[in-house]
């Protein structure tokens, strides 16, 4: 595609080069002329100036005093991964049940959906159309899973929650007799594991994102379109509200509200019971809104200079307690 | 069945309606009148008196001003555990090893016993009566697994412990021909690794329950009836003995020593060789009794009141030296 | 084997009984008679006095003034793990392609390779001559590997990374076209994911050893001989450089670099776009060279002291502070 093609169907507008061929998209420290490349953070923009690529996408307001190649979009992330269709193939999993898939009784599974060999699929399982099982992944009874969702391979969805009775010296299961329900555009992380519930529903609400390894026990109800990193883990009973974003290796307790909007930075831990106000950002263990976090940190850092002051102002007192006239 | 014959069946005293029908068990929070719910926490006492449940199942001094229908016991989460079988199906996996499940050779594989389909176990591997391997479960040769034990989809059994020798600016591996002994009634959950020893045993007593994605290194020993939560990991050698309970996230040095009885708060860091006394909390990254860990960080937080202080102090001080009479 | 011959085939000198037979490797506290344990820890030292292992493995200075029997060596373990396949099987998956294992189109797999049963191996990728896959690893379409690599059950190589474009209050996927490429002599343990790269590559370098659950973003870029413990995760677009060894359960955010030989202790945590120096330990969260971690604990854990001191001050400042006479 030439330049212009590829602005003219984003509606945006080009400089330079107009009619210069782009054959890919790249990494902007290894694009060559032949490439289109994306600039965004500003590191990526004090690269983007001796970048080699034929063609920048960059932001609106990109100087461009050299009169290079480049298209302007107000997101040129966003404006990117449009581009990369036009010129990659997207590897899209073959549609239809693997022959080496094993579906369990009484499943309800729409047309169109795509299950990879290997998963096992448990009896009275319901997945929506459009959805991608890649291989691998284990579902456990009685989930259900709505339409376009993609769950990665080594995911595990609806393993019993872990609930245990202490009686007369010893542990017996309390009884894992709930569900799972995915909502639809979820995607679950290569090796995920989201538990059934106790009694009730473990949920995962529509267009919510999980990355790897991410644990969700059961009785937790995340909300729609929140995006959780990889490796974090939620405690039984912990709710997640809309739109929350939640950082890599999080761990929440049990029962944890994290309320709409509210985004929790990576490695944060919170305790048991506590609610995390929405449209505010939380860090640390256990987790304060980030004004806090960082105050505590340079405090602690300014502790060895705190010392000095202290033992300065004894020296000064031990001057004036000194008898006068001495 | 009858809010009577569940108390009897229980063989506890009920209040209200012994008639009413009790058709499923369900979350306090959603459950309705053909419901019955149990309330443990101080939270869900609270929410107990508005919860629309038909049949409550409360601590014997729950207050009953409004006459509910209930049900009192000593333990209602315990009691609540032995209804759910009464009037729910408990699902259980089918015995007998499936025949999409790989075996190896000079299997002892006791009668009885549930293996899913795409489980893989390796040469030589002895499996106890009752116990259960959900499907996709991968169990390295040599492993012994007792009676009764349940192992979630995912979870790997005996890989290569991660100990290597560093030569010549590279590294080669520490061969690791030990073994892996797992109890009787042990659980452990989906996407758990559990490494077999360098030399020796890596072992896992009788009783002991892992959650999700726990990893557990070469010649770890950990006791009878050990609770373990999600995502914690033990490097080599840690030992932990009975009736341990580590929380979630928690991350444990090589050669570590759990005494008996001790709990280990989640999100813990535990240095190399330590030993934590039983009988007593931890927590934090070091490790230290839960009280120490709270005063630390009440110091922190107290960390600005502390610079007021002295700063105050500081302008007491310039005023007594000001010379007098000026 | 007896002792002379063992100390012979490693080319160093033994004491004692050169003639007796020992029959196994065993770890130091459980060796008897017929077996041959090393010590190399101070601890372990310590132990081997009172061991009752038949013949020791120890460093060159280990006193001995019972005259036990023993073979000295500059580095006891290294040496331990050349004897231990002279006297155990050291178990060996066997080459070729399992008939259980499923094959994309377009591979190229090398001879001699050995690829277990229920391995998923998607179109179009290549895999070097002496790898192992166990069984059970999910490698996505278009990854290479490169020679003598093993990777672990249930490791998943080349899941989409994890990039969302946010639009119109919802996320749509930003696509994940890229890579992952993998070198020689690589390890990979038990339920890693390894994303390909959005565009580009996620590589890892020549004889680098991952650990269990290690969780590499797209694009990530790991150099040769690194070394990662278990449960560690890094976000996208971190590079870590030739012979680096990062603890367990360490977080990195987006973008870090880590320069060569550095070292990053067990749980810390790095901020996105950090450059950690080499030849230089680092720990704590956010992570600090060593001794600024140890110095800041020992600040912190003095505080109560700090503040009786204050106190002190502030008794002694309100004394100077009487006025005179009275």
């Amino acid at each position: 595609m030439r330049v212009r093609d590829i602005a003219e169907r984003l509606g945006l507008t080009w400089e330079g080069d107009g009619e210069r061929e782009v054959l890919r998209v790249a990494p902007l420290d290894t694009a060559g002329s032949g490439e289109l490349a994306f600039a965004n953070s500003r590191r990526a923009l004090r690269d983007a100036q001796s970048s080699s690529a034929g063609c920048l996408l960059v932001p609106l307001e990109f100087p461009n005093p050299g009169g290079r190649t480049l298209i302007r979009a107000k997101d040129p992330r966003a404006a990117c991964a449009k581009v990369i269709p036009w010129l990659h193939p997207v590897p899209q999993p073959p549609r239809g049940i693997h022959p080496a898939a094993l579906i369990g009784a009484d499943c309800d599974i729409a047309a169109g959906v795509s299950i990879g060999p290997l998963c096992v699929v448990g009896d009275g399982v319901r997945i929506g159309s459009g959805s991608v099982l890649y291989p691998g992944v284990h579902v456990y009874p009685g989930v259900e899973i709505g339409e376009r969702a993609v769950i990665h391979s080594g995911a595990v969805i609806g393993a019993d929650g872990f609930g245990f009775v202490f009686e007369d010296g010893r542990y017996s299961k309390f009884p894992q007799v709930g569900r799972v329900v995915i909502g639809n555009d979820v995607e679950i992380g290569a090796n995920c594991t989201i538990d059934r519930a106790a009694l009730g529903v473990t949920s995962i609400g529509d267009g919510s994102k999980l990355d790897n390894l991410v644990h969700i026990a059961h009785n937790c109800r995340i909300g729609r379109h929140v995006v959780i990193a990889a490796q974090t883990g939620l405690a039984g009973g912990t709710v997640i509200e809309d739109y929350a974003v939640i950082g890599g290796q999080v761990g929440m307790g049990d029962n944890v509200t994290v309320k709409s909007g509210a985004v929790v930075g990576s490695g944060a831990g919170i305790l048991s019971s506590k609610v995390l106000r929405g449209g505010e950002v939380w860090w640390g263990t256990p987790a304060r809104p980030l004004k806090e976090y960082l105050e505590t940190l340079a405090n602690v850092g300014r502790l060895p200079q705190l010392r000095r002051e202290v033992e300065e102002l004894r020296r000064r007192l031990e001057e004036l307690e000194k008898p006068r006239g001495s």
